[in-house]
């Protein structure tokens, strides 16, 4: 307990949940780190995928294929901006599809944004952790094991339940935007001097594996590759929702602000993935499993040094942020379908520290799981990613539709067909994602989105059953007819004495049994009892096969079918040792016999705790069990309170 | 539960405990396989570790050596001669010890003895499997696999509790002393015609990490080599104890039977040893890693075919039953010392199959751990063996020796002498055993015997100090004061109902109190709770935290510190629900609630299980808890019983 306050920190009370309102600045940094980290990677995987098949040639295609991309993101972004107006509150993809396209749309999206949550987890850490083994190729072989580690102190940092504090996002976010910019401006400036390109270094560094030079593809081997490249590079999309997810973060007046910002991050983004992009081919640089593209450039145009470690530090630290991003949003959305009864009730229970703990730590485990499963590789892990987001951006974008058409407010014929034109658009693209990615691993997200859709819908049903199962119709029940309490005795000591004790206070029909799995340890019982002359017969039921529980279950359901109605007590003893390892000495009988009449109904099992070498006699607070009074014997003490 | 049935059979009943008597064949095949099973290594570990240090030349001395160990087993065997005349109900070591040496000296052999049936297993499963992989070397690789997949068949095996079967040990046992009688014979005849020795391909053969010819030792290197040797070959005497242990498994004349059949057996298994290590001194064969002695003997003397394959067989069935022995011998001694307070109390109950369930699988579980921790190399296990086994010879024959002195029986003076004799040999080669293979292995058995001797003691002062803690001393205690019943309310619904009327077939005292974790929740719950109207206050504790277990142990901890001498009890429902998995959709409440009142005495914790789906509208044999029956509203519920 006091290890996890020293983790976790001391509990926090409800009203500490309030949070601050940011100003632009600030909700740039704590919102756009997943749209804009996306730079680290988007650029290397249309190279990775183009080049695994037509080698150096794949640079004349990366420039074009991003600027496509950049199309749709200035679509999707002026789409965005409809969503920011409509919802104040926040447009969820899943609160925006369940409200304008019913309820199976809304667990559409809620599996989709699910499955990518946990691959922004994975994917952004491999990625960050790329930065790194590509500054240090040493640690390399301990990919696996970096990445690991960071998603562990993510877990931990957000089960303390951080408030989003600017100043740790945007620090951050600002330097790797400075380094970018450095990394472009200078890299023109370069380029304007006359070219080198890194091809010579590229050339070898070409992972052979991947980097087949088969016969060149045309016609529609071309058109397909160059779709996979565009399916691959569309990763530089995601995150793009978060700031129209977020609006109620911002300063008033709230959703002009939040519309500017959304803007300066669509910039931002569209600037270093072009930038880049153009960068990789003019300097034909080819990423490897071993070092990404912008270390490359990097190594290039910085020529190495403090200049090149700052750009893969900030690199690594803006994709863990983006990490941590999916860190707030997966366990607030897993809490938001539990209190829509699609997800377990405990993920919509805030922990100590008011975060959804059990949320972080599903999420994390996944992650880490995947991060194992695939070898801490990007390139592994990206083809299952960015499906998802596009399925979300088709519904949301599809639900703004119906939502103008609905509401008929001012401009709706313009804003729905702006939403439309999106989701159209990015329709198509999460089409062309799952059938260029197939093979590579989306049917892995093929599979697990309907299979979550499936588990959510389960769950929803099991709870609604079980609401309609305990409703209770406002009346006052009838009372049991009979009470009968049975005591098993295996010996007569402390515990089993308080547990008579307190059998008698229950009822008057109280029935001690012995089961005798020993039958020549019976006739000391039979004296010792004798002696005790606590008023009880002790009935001795035989167990011929050694088992405590059968005997007990047989003799409980005699009794309520000689008395139907009645209802049947259990009191055992159960012995609390002063030491856990005490425990492994003793039969966990009372454990036994709970677990036995769990699904038998009408009856109810007491287990009275006796705590071993606790001093009874001077307990203050409570009866004294074990005290020597003396009671007239054969006469049952019969009121359960002696007024 | 039919998964285990099917692997383990039908429970049997206590009478089917006395078993048959044997005769002194069948005995002999059941008591003697680990004795015998022991020339199948122990000619292999002289020349082992002899061969290490000075190669080839190891041969001269296999002879010698053999042939003082027959000296001692002779010795030994007519020591227990007086056993069994002594002990005819059967004298254990521990037996023995600790009647005639006290406690402490019983404690040892126990130790001791526990030890070394735990190596026993791994030793006899070790050498079983490497003569299996003697005749098929392409199954040298799977060594470990093969001795896991032995020990847990035996496991199961013994788990059924099969009974002794004669005919199951007999065809082994006997098989196993034809082949070695063929194998013996032949060898003779073949050497009457001149030896043709199998050294030129042994010393291909020699493991090169063993044998380093260095220069030759001599003087108290030699020594000390011979000796190291001399320990080693000492596994050739385990088991010599088993036929005194179970005089009373033997027909009438029981004594005289036993006897002979131990006279029997020192004679097979001093046949067996010397001759195999007269083949080995005369064919100069040395024991590889890869083949053991006898499969060389076997290839070299059969010159491979069936009855080479017999002989590897019926070596691997006979230390398959060598194995078996321990585990027929641990769980019964585990079991003694259980009954004694020396080790837990689980461990004297039978299972289901009259077997001792839990010492079987401790035994399975602790020998896979070392057949898998020494890779399943004989070699690597032999220097931990024995040493105990010395250590009960020596305590046991002390042990006789005091027996003798104070029985005073017929004959008393050499019958001490005898034992007397036997003791001292065996200490002394205890001794040995220790300093010679100290650190080759001896090391961990010098720490794990006093260790294991701790936690015997240990245990022991649990029960004993337990024992104290609960004994009663004979009257009836008082009763409490006043009860008081508090039952936490999370929503109005059939199952709080049914804990909610539980509660008040308890006392009258009842107090409904409500942790509000969520305020906005709050009011809902007061208009169900008001149109319920069951006649109790609803108190709502606040719970700024979220907790819902340390409001309420705070408000009990309240109630008994303004009524002292109150006794509490918390009656929480408990969902069952209908499948497993539907668990993991509920709160674990009523689980938290009891372990956070384990500790604290004076308060019961009772759960009333509510079977979600369960149709108590039409139950027969118990109370209807959520019928409708309306009772004037505002009454309390006051009798227990309405009588």
């Amino acid at each position: 307990m006091s290890f996890k306050r020293y983790l976790i920190g001391k509990p926090l009370a409800n009203e500490r949940l309030d949070h601050e309102r940011l100003n632009k600045k600030t909700a740039l940094a704590v919102l756009s780190s997943d749209a804009i980290s996306s730079v680290a990677y988007a650029t290397d995987q249309i190279l990775f995928v183009l080049g695994g098949a037509i080698g150096l040639a794949a640079v004349q295609y990366v420039f074009p294929i991003s600027a496509v991309i950049v199309g749709l993101l200035v679509l999707v972004g002026i789409s965005y901006q409809q969503t920011i107006h409509a919802y104040p509150g926040g447009g969820g993809s899943y609160t925006v599809a369940k409200e304008n396209l019913g309820q199976r749309a809304g667990l559409i999206a809620a599996a989709a944004l699910l499955t990518d949550y946990i691959l922004t987890v994975a994917v952004s850490v491999s990625s960050g952790v790329a930065a790194i083994t590509s500054a240090y190729p040493a640690l390399v072989p301990h990919t696996v094991a970096i990445g690991v580690t960071a998603i562990l102190v993510l877990m931990f940092v957000n089960l303390r339940g951080v408030r989003e504090s600017g100043i740790a996002f945007s620090i951050p976010t600002y330097a790797f935007i400075v380094m970018m910019l450095a990394l472009i401006g200078l890299g023109l400036w370069k380029l304007s001097n006359g070219v080198t390109p890194v091809a010579a270094i590229a050339a070898i560094n070409v992972d052979p594996t991947t980097a087949k030079h088969g016969a060149f593809p045309a016609g529609y081997g071309l058109l397909f590759l160059l779709m996979r490249g565009f399916a691959e590079g569309c990763a530089a999309m995601t995150g793009t929702e978060a700031i129209s997810n977020g609006v109620q973060a911002f300063r008033a007046p709230t959703q002009r602000n939040a519309a500017v910002t959304l803007s300066w991050m669509v910039a931002i983004l569209a600037t270093f993935f072009l930038g880049v992009s153009y960068m990789a081919h003019q300097f034909a640089v080819m990423p490897t499993t071993a070092e990404t593209v912008l270390s490359q450039l990097g190594h290039h145009i910085f020529g190495g040094g403090i200049a090149y470690y700052a750009l893969q530090y900030s690199t690594f630290a803006i994709l863990v942020l983006a990490a941590n991003t999916a860190f707030a949003d997966f366990p607030r959305l897993a809490g938001i379908l539990a209190n829509d009864k699609y997800m377990p009730s405990q993920l919509a229970a805030r922990g100590d520290r008011l975060a959804f703990s059990n949320g972080i730590i599903s999420l994390a485990l996944v992650a880490i799981l995947l991060v194992w499963l695939f070898n801490g590789d990007t390139n592994n892990l990206i083809p299952l990613y960015a499906i998802g987001v596009f399925v979300c951006f088709t519904l949301s974008q599809a639900g703004m539709v119906m939502h103008w058409l609905r509401t008929k407010e001012e401009g709706w014929r313009w804003r729905a067909a702006l939403n439309g034109i999106g989701a159209c658009a990015t329709a198509v693209v999460s089409v062309i994602q799952v059938v260029t990615k197939f093979s590579a691993g989306a049917w892995i997200v093929a599979l697990i989105i309907p299979l979550f859709i499936l588990i959510l819908q389960s769950i929803h049903t099991h709870y609604r059953r079980f609401a309609i199962d305990i409703a209770f119709r406002g009346r006052s029940p009838i009372l049991p007819h009979e009470h009968t309490v049975v005591v098993p005795i295996s010996a007569v000591n402390k515990a089993t004495a308080a547990a008579l004790v307190y059998a008698t206070t229950l009822s008057r029909n109280v029935r001690a049994i012995h089961i005798e799995v020993d039958p020549n340890a019976t006739p000391k019982l039979e004296r010792e009892w004798d002696r005790w002359d606590i008023g009880y017969e002790l009935e001795i039921l035989s167990s011929p096969y050694r088992s405590i529980v059968r005997p007990l279950v047989e003799y409980v359901t005699h009794l309520q079918e000689e008395t139907p109605g009645a209802l049947v007590t259990v009191v055992t003893p159960e012995m609390v040792p002063r030491h856990w390892w005490e425990h492994l000495l003793h039969n966990k009988t009372a454990l036994y016999i709970r677990t036995a009449f769990l699904f038998k109904p009408n009856v109810v099992v007491v287990a009275v705790p006796y705590l071993v070498g606790h001093d009874y006699e001077h307990e203050e607070r409570g009866p004294r069990w074990t005290a020597e009074a003396s009671v007239t014997t054969g006469e049952v003490p019969a009121a359960k309170e002696p007024d």
